[in-house]
């Protein structure tokens, strides 16, 4: 007996480097793990109609346009309202879906979150949220926020993220309680400019303490480490912090590797005995297991990807957009917001 | 036959966890090496006296304080006028030094570069420059700059760190028309906030740029690639990509360490065999062999060492300073702001 369809996940078919293939393969992947989800695939026909093995729970819908990785995300969606993306963003905007997937450009993504979908009331700038690896925490994983939605930010958002950044990490990754670190260029209180002050301020006296765990200032060269589930960042020191830890990562291991071709029989031998170790190392690092990166602060789930992602990082995203779905984490948060609405907006005394 | 005295460094003997142990040892490894060089030691002669194996060109000065790795800066500098730091400073004010040195608290020989040093005039920022490896690039290293002396700068400021680490690269790097990027959130020239977006421009379009090699902005995620030889950020993302570099490289050496540890034999047998490799790595992240940290854009060089420094990074650092010294950088660069003060100044269009 087939289950009730509970979900609707709206899906860019064509963004990526490996759209349509890779995304079309990544939710078949997904679909026959998800009984109760539908997928509507936005894209073109006569490209991603061949792929499709098995046509249950999926809906394709022609778009005529694509967003290119290098394209100026407002103008782009402004003026492909025929687009894979922006067709399937309406689509959520229309009620037809309930969330939004694509593996292509960010700040269009970005764009058709908060102009297409909208902010939560009492948000007042969504940010994007990665899922980092904790290497030594109570926890796996860690949750960090903004990473590059904004070039600027007040006080006040980084407190909103704070809270946002603990409903994700409480529903979606399922953290009692979540530590709650702001990223600061210091760990005592007193450091920082007036505005990573002034956050750490509202964090740490706000009235919705009760419900945000705050630990403190955490800095960029111990976030690896897991000091804090949530890291609350600037989206521009976020961003220079998180490219920083992966540039870091990737030049590690090509290092490594490097060491091993250019190296004498015995250290080629050595990285041959060695490779499940450093398989297991590098999956420790690869957080695309916990899905991809999440518009956070707007009405729905609005998930993309990397690029570059093959069929199980779009598999696993879907997996963390039915979270989301599942446990009702916009509802919640949007009730939690409207509730704390005039403390969320304020500025520190 | 005795060379003479070209130069004199001012050495806080009291700073840095090893002390005065690691400094005294380091300090008589590059006496050794540097001939027309003396060192003012700066501490307690009880505990230092007893160190010294060889007192040729090497002065010791009582001083009574120390000032503590915790300690708040100006308050330390301005209340412990009888510390080894202090004293070192005022020594380089009254002409008596050419240098100063410390292993101990950054922000306090921060605040005495400044305040007792003395700003370069036509600087308004003096910086923390530090030299990192570059794995791909046309050089070895690059200079990255402010790492963490400001927590704000003014787009001004930027423009003025691109001179002030060109002559760095050029001088102390030797470097030939060292190339200057800006730390950014992309690399389009639009991208960033107000204040990166107008230091874009003044790094493009100032006056100074027949000597500024600008080659646009640079993202935290390639600096360790090697894209410029100068990487110019404000303080606090500056701080966060530096610290965010130095904790993903160790966390990855400890993951590979323990994975070596916690594996079979054929895994520590591998690991044994590809000891040399990993050495040769760690070796080529190791930057200390480049120096320490600079306080840029004061009138002497104020230079110091990572707090946990052994007696070689100590003897690498004087090099450091002796090259600074040799290569009259201060006095050239002091020559050449003055000479752009005007377009070093100003604000852009």
């Amino acid at each position: 007996m087939r289950e009730s369809i509970m979900y609707k996940i709206a899906v860019d078919a064509m963004g990526g480097d490996n759209a349509p293939e890779a995304i079309v393969a990544g939710i078949e992947q997904a679909r026959d793990k998800m009984p109760d989800t539908e997928f509507l695939l936005f894209g073109q026909l006569d490209k991603v109609k061949p792929l499709v093995k098995n046509a249950e729970r999926l809906t394709l819908i022609q778009s005529d346009e694509v967003v290119e990785m290098g394209e100026e995300p407002v103008k782009a969606i402004r003026r492909k309202k025929q687009s894979s993306l922006v067709m399937a963003a309406q689509a959520v905007k229309d009620g037809e879906a309930d969330a939004i997937f694509s593996a292509g450009n960010t700040g269009a993504l970005l764009a058709v979150g908060i102009f297409t979908v909208g902010r939560i009331r009492g948000i007042d700038r969504p940010a994007l949220l990665t899922v980092l690896p904790a290497l030594d925490g109570p926890h796996e994983a860690f949750a960090m926020m903004d990473v590059g939605a904004n070039a600027e930010n007040r006080p006040r958002h980084l407190y909103q993220y704070g809270i946002l950044g603990s409903f994700y990490a409480k529903e979606v990754l399922g953290f009692d309680n979540p530590r709650v670190g702001l990223l600061n260029n210091g760990t005592e209180e007193d450091k920082g400019d007036p505005i990573h002050k002034e956050a750490h301020q509202l964090l740490k006296h706000g009235a919705v303490q009760s419900y945000l765990n705050f630990v403190g200032n955490v800095e960029s060269r111990d976030i690896l480490q897991g000091p804090a589930d949530v890291v609350v960042a600037d989206g521009f020191s976020g961003n220079a912090a998180l490219k920083a830890t992966e540039g870091t990562a990737l030049a590690m291991l090509r290092l490594i590797k490097h060491a091993i071709l250019d190296g004498n029989v015995k250290t080629k031998l050595a990285g041959l005995m060695l490779k499940p170790a450093m398989k297991d190392i590098q999956s420790r690092l690869d957080y695309s297991q916990h899905g991809g990166a999440v518009v956070i602060g707007v009405k729905a789930p609005v998930v993309k990807t990397h690029g570059s992602a093959g069929p199980s990082a779009v598999a696993n995203t879907m997996v963390q957009i039915h979270t989301m779905l599942e446990t009702d984490l916009v509802a919640k948060t949007e009730a939690f917001v409207a509730e704390h609405k005039t403390d969320l907006s304020k500025s520190a005394k």
